[in-house]
C-alpha cells in the first residue's frame, strides 16, 4: 500500500493482523470438522475476503494476494500443520492468544481501507464503508462458508461499530489536513485501544425489545 | 439513471420501492435479533444488493449507493430508529405495509435492469436475466446473510417469474420500436399490476412431484 | 475460449461437463423442493457460477454465458422438463450418471481455467487456484444458495485438491515449453482418472484428530 509510506510499525502489524485473521478462519474450519480444502479456502477467505471485496467494489486490481503470492504459500503450508498438529486444547489456546493481533488488524486494515476510498474521492460514508468492510467482511464471508449467521452481525459486540467510528475519524484528520501517517495511525491505534476495551470491559450493544423469530 | 427520461412519477416511485426493499432487510435482521451492525448490513443489501450485483457483471461504476450517498446516511438513521422504536406488532404491520411497494419495485426495478442491458447491447435472456437480478438477487442476498434458504427460491409465489416475463417485454418492445418510456413503464406497471393479483389471489407457482430430502 | 486450440474433443466434452455441473445444481434444487425460479438459479449457477467468479476476479468480460447465450435457453428448457417429468428414482439414477462427466469437467475445467490464468502471467498458485475455483467454485456456491456447507469443503473425498495438483502439473508443463494442447490435456485426462480412482477405491482425505464443535 504505497498511500501512506510504511512506517517502521506497519509491516510487521500487518503481518500479525493477517494471521490472526487466517487463523481465527483456521479454526471455524477445525470446528466443522473440515476437510483440507475447505480449511484452506475458509482460512484464505477470512485472511483476505474483506480486502478482495472492496477491490472488486472499487475495482482495483491486483489483488493483495496477488501481488504477494508467497503469503498463499505460507498460509497453505499453515494450514496443513495446523492439521496435523491442532488438538481441542489449542483450539481455546489459540482463540485467546488471537485476541490481540485481531484487535490491531481491525484497526489497521478499517484506517487503511478508508484512506484508500478517500484516495478515490469517494463520499465520506462510502469511504468509510469500505474501512468496516475491508476489517470486517473477511470474517462475515468465513461464516457464510460455515453456514452460520456472520458473528459480526449478532453477537452484540462492539466490533464493527468501533471500526466504523475509527474510519470517521480518518475521514475527519484528512479533512483537517493532518499528515498522511497521522490520519491513518492515530485512528487505527484508537480502534484497538477501544476493541480491546471493549473485551475486558465486556461491553454489550443494546439489542431489539422484540422476541425473535416471531 | 439517465437512460429513460426520468418522468414526474418514477423518482418517488423509485424511493417508495426502495425504502419497501429496505424495510424487509431490517424485518429480517429484527427477527434474527441481529445487532446495529447486521441490521445496518442487511438492510443495505436487501436495498442495494441487487442493483450492485448486476453492476458487478456488467461491469458499470459508479455504484447507485456512491452516487447517492446522501441515501446511506438516511438508511443508517432509519435502522437506529427502528432498533429503539420498532415492537413485535409494527413488525407485522409493517410487512403487509410494505406489499405495495415491493410489488412497485419488483416492476421498476426488473423493468429499468433490463433496459440498462438493453443498452449495453446484450442477448436477450441476458438482459431480462439482468432485469431479474436487479429487482430479486437484494433478496436473495439478504436472506443469504440471514442463514435463510432464499424466499425467492422456495416461497413457490409468482415472484422472480412474473419479473421475468415482464423484463422480455421490454425486450420486445424495443424490438418494436416503442418509444423508450412505453418500453419501460408499461413492463413495469404490468409486472406490478400481476405480482399484487398473485397476492391477493394467492397464486402458486406448481411444485415438484418428488419427495424431499431423500 | 481461444488459447486453446479446440481439439475435436474439446467442445463435445465442455459439454457434457457443463451439463453434468447444471444436473448437480437441479437435483440440489429439486432436493430442497425449490420453485422453478429457484431451480433455474441453482442449475445456472452450478454450471456457471466457478468460472463466473473467475472472471470476476480476473477482471475479464464478457462472460461465457453472455457469449454463448443460447446455453441459458437450453437450461431454462432443461428445468421445466425436469419440474415436470422428474421423480424420485431418477435423482438416484442422475446422480450416478453424472459421475463421469463430473470428472471429465473437473479435469478440463480446472486445466483450462490454470492456462487462462497463466496467459495473465499471474504467479504460480493464482494460476492453480484459479483452475480449482473455475473447477469446483460452481459446487461451493450451488451448496451455499441451498444453505448448507458446501459439500467440496467437508465430505473428506479427493476432489479440488485432485484438481489443485493437476493444476499444478499446467504449470509445470508450461515452464517446460510443452505444446500448449499438452499443457492442457494430458493434467485434464490424469484429473479425471485420479477422480474417478478416488471414486472407486473410495479415497479419503485424512481428518481432524479434534472433536467438532465444542
Amino acid at each position: 500500500m504505497a498511500i501512506v509510506t510504511a512506517s517502521t510499525f506497519q509491516v510487521p502489524i500487518e503481518i500479525c493482523a493477517t494471521f490472526a485473521f487466517a487463523l481465527s478462519g483456521l479454526i471455524a474450519a477445525a470446528r466443522k470438522k473440515m476437510d483440507a480444502f475447505g480449511v484452506f479456502v475458509v482460512t484464505g477467505v477470512a485472511a483476505f475476503g474483506g480486502g478482495t471485496l472492496r477491490d472488486i467494489l472499487l475495482d482495483r486490481r491486483p489483488f493483495f494476494w496477488v501481488d504477494h503470492a508467497n503469503w498463499i504459500w505460507l498460509m497453505l503450508c499453515m494450514c496443513l500443520l495446523a492439521m496435523v498438529f491442532m488438538r481441542n486444547r489449542h483450539i481455546q489456546i489459540t482463540e485467546r492468544a488471537i485476541q490481540m493481533p485481531d484487535a490491531l488488524g481491525l484497526g489497521l486494515y478499517a484506517a487503511l481501507g478508508t484512506q484508500m476510498a478517500l484516495a478515490l474521492n469517494l463520499p465520506v460514508i462510502v469511504c468509510a464503508l469500505m474501512g468496516v468492510m475491508t476489517a470486517v467482511f473477511g470474517g462475515v464471508l468465513r461464516d457464510i462458508l460455515c453456514n452460520e449467521i456472520p458473528k459480526a452481525f449478532n453477537d452484540h459486540q462492539p466490533y464493527a461499530v468501533i471500526a466504523f467510528f475509527g474510519s470517521l475519524l480518518v475521514v475527519l484528520f484528512n479533512a483537517l489536513s493532518l499528515p498522511q501517517w497521522l490520519c491513518v495511525f492515530i485512528p487505527a491505534g484508537l480502534i484497538t485501544l477501544f476493541r480491546i476495551m471493549a473485551i475486558y470491559l465486556a461491553w454489550r450493544l443494546p439489542s431489539w425489545e422484540i422476541e425473535s423469530g416471531d
